[in-house]
């Protein structure tokens, strides 16, 4: 059981984030309802999820690299040159340490909402998902990842990261080699489920 | 000095390559030769690298998978997920070990030029760019390629980097990661040559 209840969650976020954010945080988590409801997870863990997932978010790249190396979060040499992605573990870590929320399942899904992981569970693949698709989102490609995403949270995961994929390639970004591994991961994933 | 006159590594490759392959080296080796005169390499061991670049491209993926690793020259773990692109360092490995050619910047322009690695010599990416924009070439944005080519080794590597990783999501194709790795690289490069 969660020990808070939405509008303490509520209240908690809207102090750490600006309008936007806290908006945003907000659609985040009635997306994450809605898909959760769809795939057979618990409804108010991702409904919770999504308002707790930038819970780091109001931080400055330098203070989310301080503190991922104090906390120890630092797992590629590549994080330290995209440190704004390390609000995901760091937001984890923290939502742990000053909020007791000690649910693995919600932590992972905090920590792995900025670049995915490996054999993701079911609510981390919805809070990524969410996040990408909230209504406040616009992007070419997205209305495909929402329709991707209702099809099943495997095709969804492997274009939303091809989608980041491109974006970064054509915004000259670096792209973080775990990403990479992810978007192969699913790859293979889907290319199994459609028996190729 | 190269101890094979070009005709004689003609006729080494022309035994070990389809007709198909054969004329692709001879068109590498006449691309690579103009580059290196425009970017003051060797032009002699430019052509000479051209015509030996896919030494090792007759083997099957099964064969390459055996003996990169009885040469001990795999090197991540998605190497074995694409064996064909080990062709590079296998070919590399044979050169040397078969034909007794010893220049390292040869050797290393035929082990890289699949998937490309991190600070390349000129050599080296003069045979990764016309392994790419030899004229037998043709697919999208390849003109840009060979625009971006002949202004900078560079910023020819950087959209070759990304022409192939796009091709891969495209494709539904495993992306090795180096690719990442060696793109993130030519991408800082080409950053701090504009000044930006």
């Amino acid at each position: 059981m969660m020990k808070y209840s939405d509008q303490q969650l509520m209240d908690i976020i809207q102090k750490r984030l600006s309008p936007n954010r806290y908006r945003h945080s907000l659609q985040v988590a009635q997306v994450a309802r809605d898909l959760a409801e769809q795939y057979g997870v618990d409804p108010g863990k991702a409904y919770a999820t999504g308002l707790l997932h930038d819970y780091a978010k109001g931080m400055s790249g330098q203070e989310l690299l301080d503190r991922a190396e104090i906390y120890q979060l630092m797992e590629h040499p590549a994080d330290s040159l995209l440190p704004d992605l390390l609000h995901g573990p760091v937001g984890a870590y923290l939502v742990k340490q000053e909020l007791g929320i000690e649910d693995e399942e919600m932590l992972a899904a905090i920590a792995h909402h900025t670049l995915g992981a490996v054999a993701m569970g079911s609510l981390e693949e919805i809070i990524y998902l969410a996040d990408m698709i909230e209504p406040g989102r616009d992007y070419p490609g997205m209305e495909r990842l929402k329709c991707l995403t209702e099809r099943s949270l495997e095709q969804g995961m492997l274009y939303g990261l091809e989608t980041t994929i491109r974006y970064c390639i054509d915004q000259q970004r670096i792209i973080h080699p775990r990403s990479i591994e992810v978007r192969n991961y699913y790859l293979q994933k889907c290319l199994d489920l459609d028996g190729c």
